[in-house]
């Protein structure tokens, strides 16, 4: 019959070949973070390109499209040596299902360019498009975060996802700004969305600190320069600033794209820190889980040898109560371990859970009162910013009554 | 390059082997109904034994215990049957850390009875050692509820360990109010405890009940019969109403014992109803995601043939545009669909949350007050009706609190 230590030792084979699994979705997330970052480049490019008429930028545009492909292939290639036969990867059903969303979309990507390149589509048209292509993508790595069983590896996979959700905001800038310099004008209303992007990130970025050590966190403090942060927010201000003719200067197009982009490539640089961090952080858990694994094995062993001594009349060694105590000791010690990581899981988890409500009550207001996402996502900020609440609670509360809606 | 539509059929693939995973569960779920019925039988008759200073029910005890024994040996044979080699088991991790549990619980059980048997061990302790082996088995079907994937199958197994731990209260009840009774008397402070026994089954039957169908609901109401819950009452009555010298019948602990039995016999009725709705459900959702399976693969072999077909020359089908329409209608109704599922099982989740919430506050209440888990929960309750709050609110209030306890 199989003994508690049996299973003790089982309950550690999955846990190593659970953080075994999250190393791997770690190298997915560095490669997703890759082609996220020259696709947000493309976009920019791509706005500027759309905002000029086609007159500039167009070399500039070509030369990314080659990034973007280079980037794609790669996690293509990744996608390609996934394991999708064996049931192994955990959460496999949601994370297939986001990576079959991603493919489809990064199949439309040709279609979508051929449209820039013609000016058959607007920049509005275009950023969508593209900021859809980055929210599969994102949701791959959110979905990791997601399924991640072992707390600190959470509190990584949760302050990556964070921080790469804040860039893409940043990114969302870059283009919807860009855009407005090019075209040389900007229309009522925009200074709004312009705001809540520059809000939206710097929600993000606070969450993603939250969950970081202190090198991430002085890394960020270092990333950015003063002086491009300060450019950054002369250039935000005269975009934002609505002048009464609503012109804004073309020839600001170009500094406004490379001061971004100055930012979010220093973005980049850190976002690569954190993945480095979350793949050492998997090295050193399974290492530390394949130590515990010895010592339960060599107890085992021992107890074997105890056992076949007695049978074989042979002297038996005298650590019998010893050895039991210490596997007593060590089930106990296991269970607690256990429950500490599942209590410590929750409270990680928290942070989703929050986005997984807001998403939700979202999802609820865009279908009963057909509503985009973004007009959704600010009837719940008008709601919560009118009633003094927390975005959070609104959603809650939207959730909660969505029989009378 | 492997295409959306490989991911989906690996998605569905993923799927279908979480419910078969899911369906083995419920097996384990259903033998561990098994034994906890008759472990609640022999502590209730041990502690008659124990209540009568082993004067009575010494046979019905011995012949109970055999009982157990066949019971943990089924389940025990299952334990060995499960596959631990692998990393197959979704959440092994936890789930065989518990089983370890159960396990050293089940080998120290011989010890007990031996206590039991020569009267060296008081009716609480007998109790709080038999409780602590039950709770450790639901801990498991604890742990198959909490990773379950499927919605309906998350439902199905709320309901039953809620249903389990309602039966669990009772049976604590019996063998308490047993206890009582065969020593003739009643303590002061124990009329307490009685009630909140009482008022713990009807919290978790009412979630069980909420969780369940028309069909479970009617089965509950008709299980009991109306004479046996009449006399339930008056027992419960003469029981925790305290006389003025204290004083019990003790002839009145074998109608006790008898009327709790019928009552947790009808229950186990009920877990048996419950359980294996359980497995008809996960048989079910098999058949469904294999059907669903098999129409992917019959697109994806589709598609073979008219690539085969395009690369010798043949003249290609022409449903190329179709198909490939249906695949991406296909990849979007399947991201709809998994959305779909994560909201629902967060909806049905949030009952396991709570429960997770207020273990958390206990543990933080035992550990930071010295406090047994009785009186941790005892604590909390208490601040909840002083400030007529709910024992959720209050246990959260405690955990966003814990730097200042």
């Amino acid at each position: 019959m199989k003994s508690g230590l049996h299973f003790l030792i089982a309950a550690r084979e999955c846990e190593i070949g659970d953080l075994e699994q999250l190393a791997l979705t770690g190298e997915l997330v560095g490669l997703i973070g890759q082609l996220v970052h020259a696709l947000q480049r493309e976009r920019g490019l791509s706005n500027l390109f759309l905002g000029s008429r086609g007159t500039r930028f167009a070399q500039a545009r070509d030369q990314q499209l080659l990034q973007c492909d280079a980037a794609a292939l790669e996690l293509r290639r990744h996608f390609d040596a996934m394991d999708t036969q064996g049931t192994a990867v955990r959460n496999g059903a949601r994370l297939f299902g986001r990576i079959a969303t991603v493919l489809q979309a990064l199949d439309a990507l040709p279609a979508l360019r051929q449209e820039i390149a013609v000016q058959t589509v607007t920049p509005p048209a275009a950023t969508a498009a593209f900021v859809r292509l980055v929210a599969g993508l994102l949701q791959v790595v959110f979905e990791a975060a997601d399924s991640a069983t072992d707390p600190q590896i959470s509190r990584a996979l949760v302050a990556l996802f964070n921080f790469m959700q804040g860039k893409e905001f940043a990114g969302q800038e870059r283009a919807f700004g860009g855009a407005c310099f090019a075209e040389g004008h900007l229309e009522s209303g925009r200074a709004q969305q312009w705001l809540e992007l520059i809000e939206s990130q710097e929600r993000c970025f606070r969450i993603a600190l939250d969950f970081s050590d202190a090198a991430i966190q002085a890394a960020w403090r270092g990333a950015v320069d003063t002086r491009t942060q300060a450019e950054l927010e002369r250039l935000r201000r005269i975009g934002c600033t609505l002048r009464a003719d609503g012109l804004l200067d073309p020839e600001l197009a170009q500094v406004w794209y490379d001061c971004c982009t100055q930012r979010i490539d220093a973005m980049r640089a850190v976002e690569e820190l954190l993945a480095a961090q979350l793949l050492q952080l998997c090295a050193s858990r399974i290492a530390k889980a394949r130590d515990e694994l010895r010592n339960h094995e060599a107890i085992r062993d021992a107890l074997v040898r105890t056992a076949s001594a007695a049978d074989t009349g042979e002297p038996v060694p005298n650590y019998g109560p010893h050895l039991e105590r210490s596997i007593i000791d060590l089930v106990q010690e296991q269970a607690r371990r256990l429950q500490q990581m599942a209590d410590e899981l929750d409270t990680v988890r928290a942070s989703l859970n929050e986005r997984k409500i807001i998403e939700r009550a979202k999802g609820l207001l865009m279908a009963t009162r057909k509503l985009s996402e973004a007009d959704a996502h600010k009837m719940l900020r008008q709601t919560a910013m009118n009633q003094n609440r927390k975005l959070l609670d609104v959603a809650q509360s939207v959730l909660a009554l969505s029989d009378y809606l």
